[in-house]
């Protein structure tokens, strides 16, 4: 697993003095919730650092190969405003090596998408479902598969959106059977429930306990 | 237009006395919310009243044709509990000599169902979509359709379903355009508003003001 | 119906992208939610969008003829902090080709202007009554009229206005039956239920599905 | 003014001890939100007491004359189910020797029933308007008349009437100015504000302090 | 009573042009909610509007006496975060000419003050009790004296105190009787209130109507 | 300390077990939240546990002395609907051998009472204050005396009283510096917290740490 | 997987007719939310469903082995009053035939069995947390283990617990990274997702799919 | 006790002209909640006022010994975003002569940094534990001291974070017996909270009172 570094309460000397020591540590690094211009700053003192301007993070890779070499993580997203929490995901699965699969835009005017990759998701590992506004999505999803299915509702919306809270409290609430979620916008805790599970799928033959 | 009397907070002598007035008046009537005991006493003193137990309604009609000769309204259903609503609806809708067509239990794993009954609910004067939990039927039949709809959520779920809000917020947040929304619980307001979609579609030419 | 681009998340370079694309196609184009200085940045590249500074839409008509002929769509405001709300609807239904009559300022202190002008609100196709605070006047214009009333809930006021949810919880427990509602300060919301509702006027007598 | 005591949380044999050393100290007794059982047993060792099961009170009058001899205080109501909380700010004011005149029924569908008594209502020394639901009542009557108005809102409704706090936020955020609120269901409380009211209209002319 | 505007959702444009028509029509004029730089913009083309930093208001005064001769209203605060408000209310008492008597920064750590002046509280037509963070000052005071109290919650205060939601529903549900209350952060709304109560009590023998 | 037993979501035959149980290893006992009928089951199995039915708790003392030898702590109430939490939190102490003088009936009405027994309240170890509705009774005395306070809010109250939030936020509010607060009703944990202060007074002289 | 019906909402009747076409069917059934007097009804004419009382589920397994041979599933619970939700879970992983570790009672004052069990709970191919109040459990566990966590709050606790919320809130929360978290008291969910993740570990040879 | 001003809603004039009188008056002074640059101009004419940064507070320390020659009171935070809570508890404190022991990052990742700390914490006067997100840390240090534990929630955290309700709820909701809680982010309330308790620590002998 990487090091993490939550990055919005951090100043940028902060950040470059913990990134230096965890970089000299030959761990991979992750630095989530970093502003452009936060970044720039950190950049100007670390830079082997590389940053996502849409998934707002920071990272640093190791070397060597891929520690996932089954089917991809596929990450589902309702509409494009979902981006920056889906990609805060992806940016986590890949400081883990873990290759990603996107299907974007498949909310309601795209649930054809959802359809035409139902393969793809019913396959995966994991999947993760990002929405905002009533987040539905992950029920249209939990009634069509059998994969573990990580749902994230995002801030997207307004007035009745509720920042967030009508989609958490839908995700919930799913007449679809065993949905988990995780809290609004959070892309980069579902990622490492993904990761959760991948490695309870590579070790699964560990010795029982008395 | 039926008379309409919320029955939940009147007693039965209150029902009777308002009841046998409305009768001799000729109009139809329609009582809403009435418990089964209730209905049982008011019955004893106004046999001409008729109890639907799923709807907890009482009803009386008119002799006479219907008032609407083109397609029926349809009344769609997420799940089994959210019947009562679902009736208390259609029994509105009767009782103002509507036609009503029924696709019940038509959520997550029934969208098959919405599916085969797209000719029908694309036809409709309007569409009634009850359901509970995260609601998010609506969004779905939302995008499928051009036709009015009007969402009713319901008080079915527990814990996060918040009693009904989460539904709620959950289709006036909806991503799907155009949906209205009635009070939870609510399915004799929502064959109100279809009433007064259903009188302008009937009365249209009606001469321009200056 | 008109193309719809939602502006509030999205740059003004994604705006010129997506516009040019849609322009190309030949419909009509609405951008909603777009500030100011945002449009201004769009019109640079795309000058064929006119704004309204009020609605704070960008929108691209399609020359032609209206789609509607019979009375106009009436769209009553409380107060005039509401315009904005009003407007955005407005331009949703002008892009739509529906003619529009407005009857604004028509709160507590303006009842007489809604008692004036009932009978063009009586023989609207549909009413939107837009009100903020406490959100009484759909329930006083809903015990006057028979045609179909969309609500619109706005975020006017401060305090124990709860930025718009308590007009919005007052027009869902409206004891004015039949009203609908939309989500708070959706104007675009609402003109797209008033469009469903034409759309099923002009086209009521499609052949009865089996 | 009349000794008070707050039955709901009260015994029966609480009651009659606190009852039976205040009548002896020859004060009028108001006892609010008394069940009728427990009225009953109430009763049965304190007989002078009377009991109104729509106020839910028990009251024990002192012989002797009312203490305002002006117009009376206006009750006002939107619908029947707000009865008790009326009845019990009457009582409340009959206990006092205030002389009240009822104006029930007054809601949306009843509006010409207000226009009707506007003058009565112009001329009270305070009016209390009591409404469930949306609460838009005090809001049309603040916008005709200059008379103090204390608005009470009541739990009556569903779903988003919130227990009452949809009326309760509403008449708060009323854009009809000088409007006071109480606690919701609180009869008592406003006709008591009403008694502040009258006790300084009968003694405005006490000496200025330095 | 003087014409007043809601100046916060007004741009300074606006607010010139209302002004200059009410002034036209020499009645006086109040416009609240107005921040310090955009006052200065109105006061450029309207000289003779007077600002008041403090309370946040433009008034403009018509010449003439006091409407009122007896003792002043009492404006009463808790701390001098609470200022803002009890100004407002300070401000629109003046335009209509009534006198007004402060007593501030009278919380917990200065009851004395409020014991102090109580002889001014109880002769007072009405008094006014600002207060925010737990609200408890207008409990106190209603306990001790007999006169209108019209009590406002401020948004002073963070965390649990809610955005003044604390002191607003403390003050509903104090246990001193015939409180009545006004939304948060409405010194206007208070003041106007008061203004109802004084109308009434300059003219109470107005003629009984049948 | 004694052994506690959370009585409210265990049946009598539970508690039974338990408390025997205990009782053997000589330990006193308390079990709170246990209605009447349900103690009297556990007391016919059980018969040297005593009940107190105003603070609903099954105690069994240990034989000895009390573990306090200075003021005893003092627990004041605003209202006689707050006796319940007071007197649990009473018995609490009472069970640990601390003994506790009562300031009850000490709200709005009753402050003269406070005000006579502050040199109590001033000397004691701690002071527990409980209080329903406003809560305003723990900024009073907060304001007043420098020892330790630990305030607990009642459910007592309706409507905005929010079912005990409004006071717990007032309280959390307070404007009287370093107060502390405990959950709604709970007079056993304020009553806990104590015994923390007082266990700390008795042995302060432990030696200092590295 | 099992054919699950939600019992809460169904009567007897419904139960028993569901029940006996599909155990016809030769599946195993899970039915969740029974009472105990509903419960004897259904098995008057169902004697085959077996009731387990604390989980309130009726169960009919079908013969054979269990599904799953690896190490067992550990359900761990925070108190006592968690039982029910933690048995629901256990009974839906029975009739999937999974086998199951229980770890009870291990909240804070048990957080040694926790850590004497963190062997088994490592080795589990997940975790399922039951907890209430502040529901800090799942924290505690997240911290010492990589295998997948489901966290399911309970309804456990008054006043500020809030019906279960804030434990769900504290779960989604927490500083554990990768817990995700089900509805409130949502046993059943809990399982179902767990199964989804187990299914995954049996199959996660699948090709990969273009 | 020191004198204290809460800076946040004052000038930085306000807080010169309230600053100079008091250190004439030569009591400490401690102003709570200014930000850097109000603190740069204050310090311009006050320059006898200290600025920590982190508790953002102004501090001026009358020379002389320490008040309190025991343990020092420990403050744990769970996080470094808890920083300025519990720094402004520190600066509190250190104004009134208290010495403090810090324990910083001791949350879930850093359990074992409290079980290291547990004679200094057990042997404390009194401990705060600083927390946000989900507020665990309290419930498991109550379960392993019998000290006094003043427990502050923070705002660190985000979506189901609340803003500091969860923390705040958590706490409260705690399993561990008597905690008590203050404001959300209230760092100076718990300070002042530990000072009332540690004046009864110093001033135990007090002679009773009749």
């Amino acid at each position: 697993m990487p090091e993490v570094v939550f990055g919005e309460s951090k100043t940028a000397d902060q950040i470059v003095s913990i990134g230096r020591e965890l970089i000299r540590g030959d761990s991979p690094l992750l630095v989530t919730r970093v502003a452009a211009d936060k970044a720039q700053l950190v950049q100007q003192q670390l830079p082997e650092l590389e940053y996502d301007a849409v998934a707002r993070v920071l990272v640093h890779l190791q070397p060597g190969e891929d520690t996932w070499h089954g089917n991809p993580v596929v990450i589902v997203t309702a509409g494009t405003s979902d981006l920056p929490v889906a990609e805060e995901a992806c940016q986590t699965l890949r400081v883990a090596r873990v290759p990603v699969a996107r299907v974007y835009d498949a909310g309601v005017a795209g649930l054809h998408r959802v359809v035409g990759d139902l393969p793809k998701l019913g396959a995966a590992p994991a999947v993760i479902v990002v929405a905002g506004m009533e987040g539905a999505l992950p029920s249209v999803i939990g009634g069509l598969i059998r994969a573990p299915i990580v749902a994230v509702p995002t801030s997207v919306g307004y007035g009745s959106a509720l920042h967030g809270f009508t989609a958490l409290f839908g995700m919930l609430s799913s007449c679809a059977a065993g949905l988990t979620v995780v809290n609004i916008d959070n892309g980069f805790g579902a990622a490492m429930a993904v990761l959760r599970i991948m490695y309870r799928i590579q070790t699964p033959e560990r010795q029982p306990v008395a």
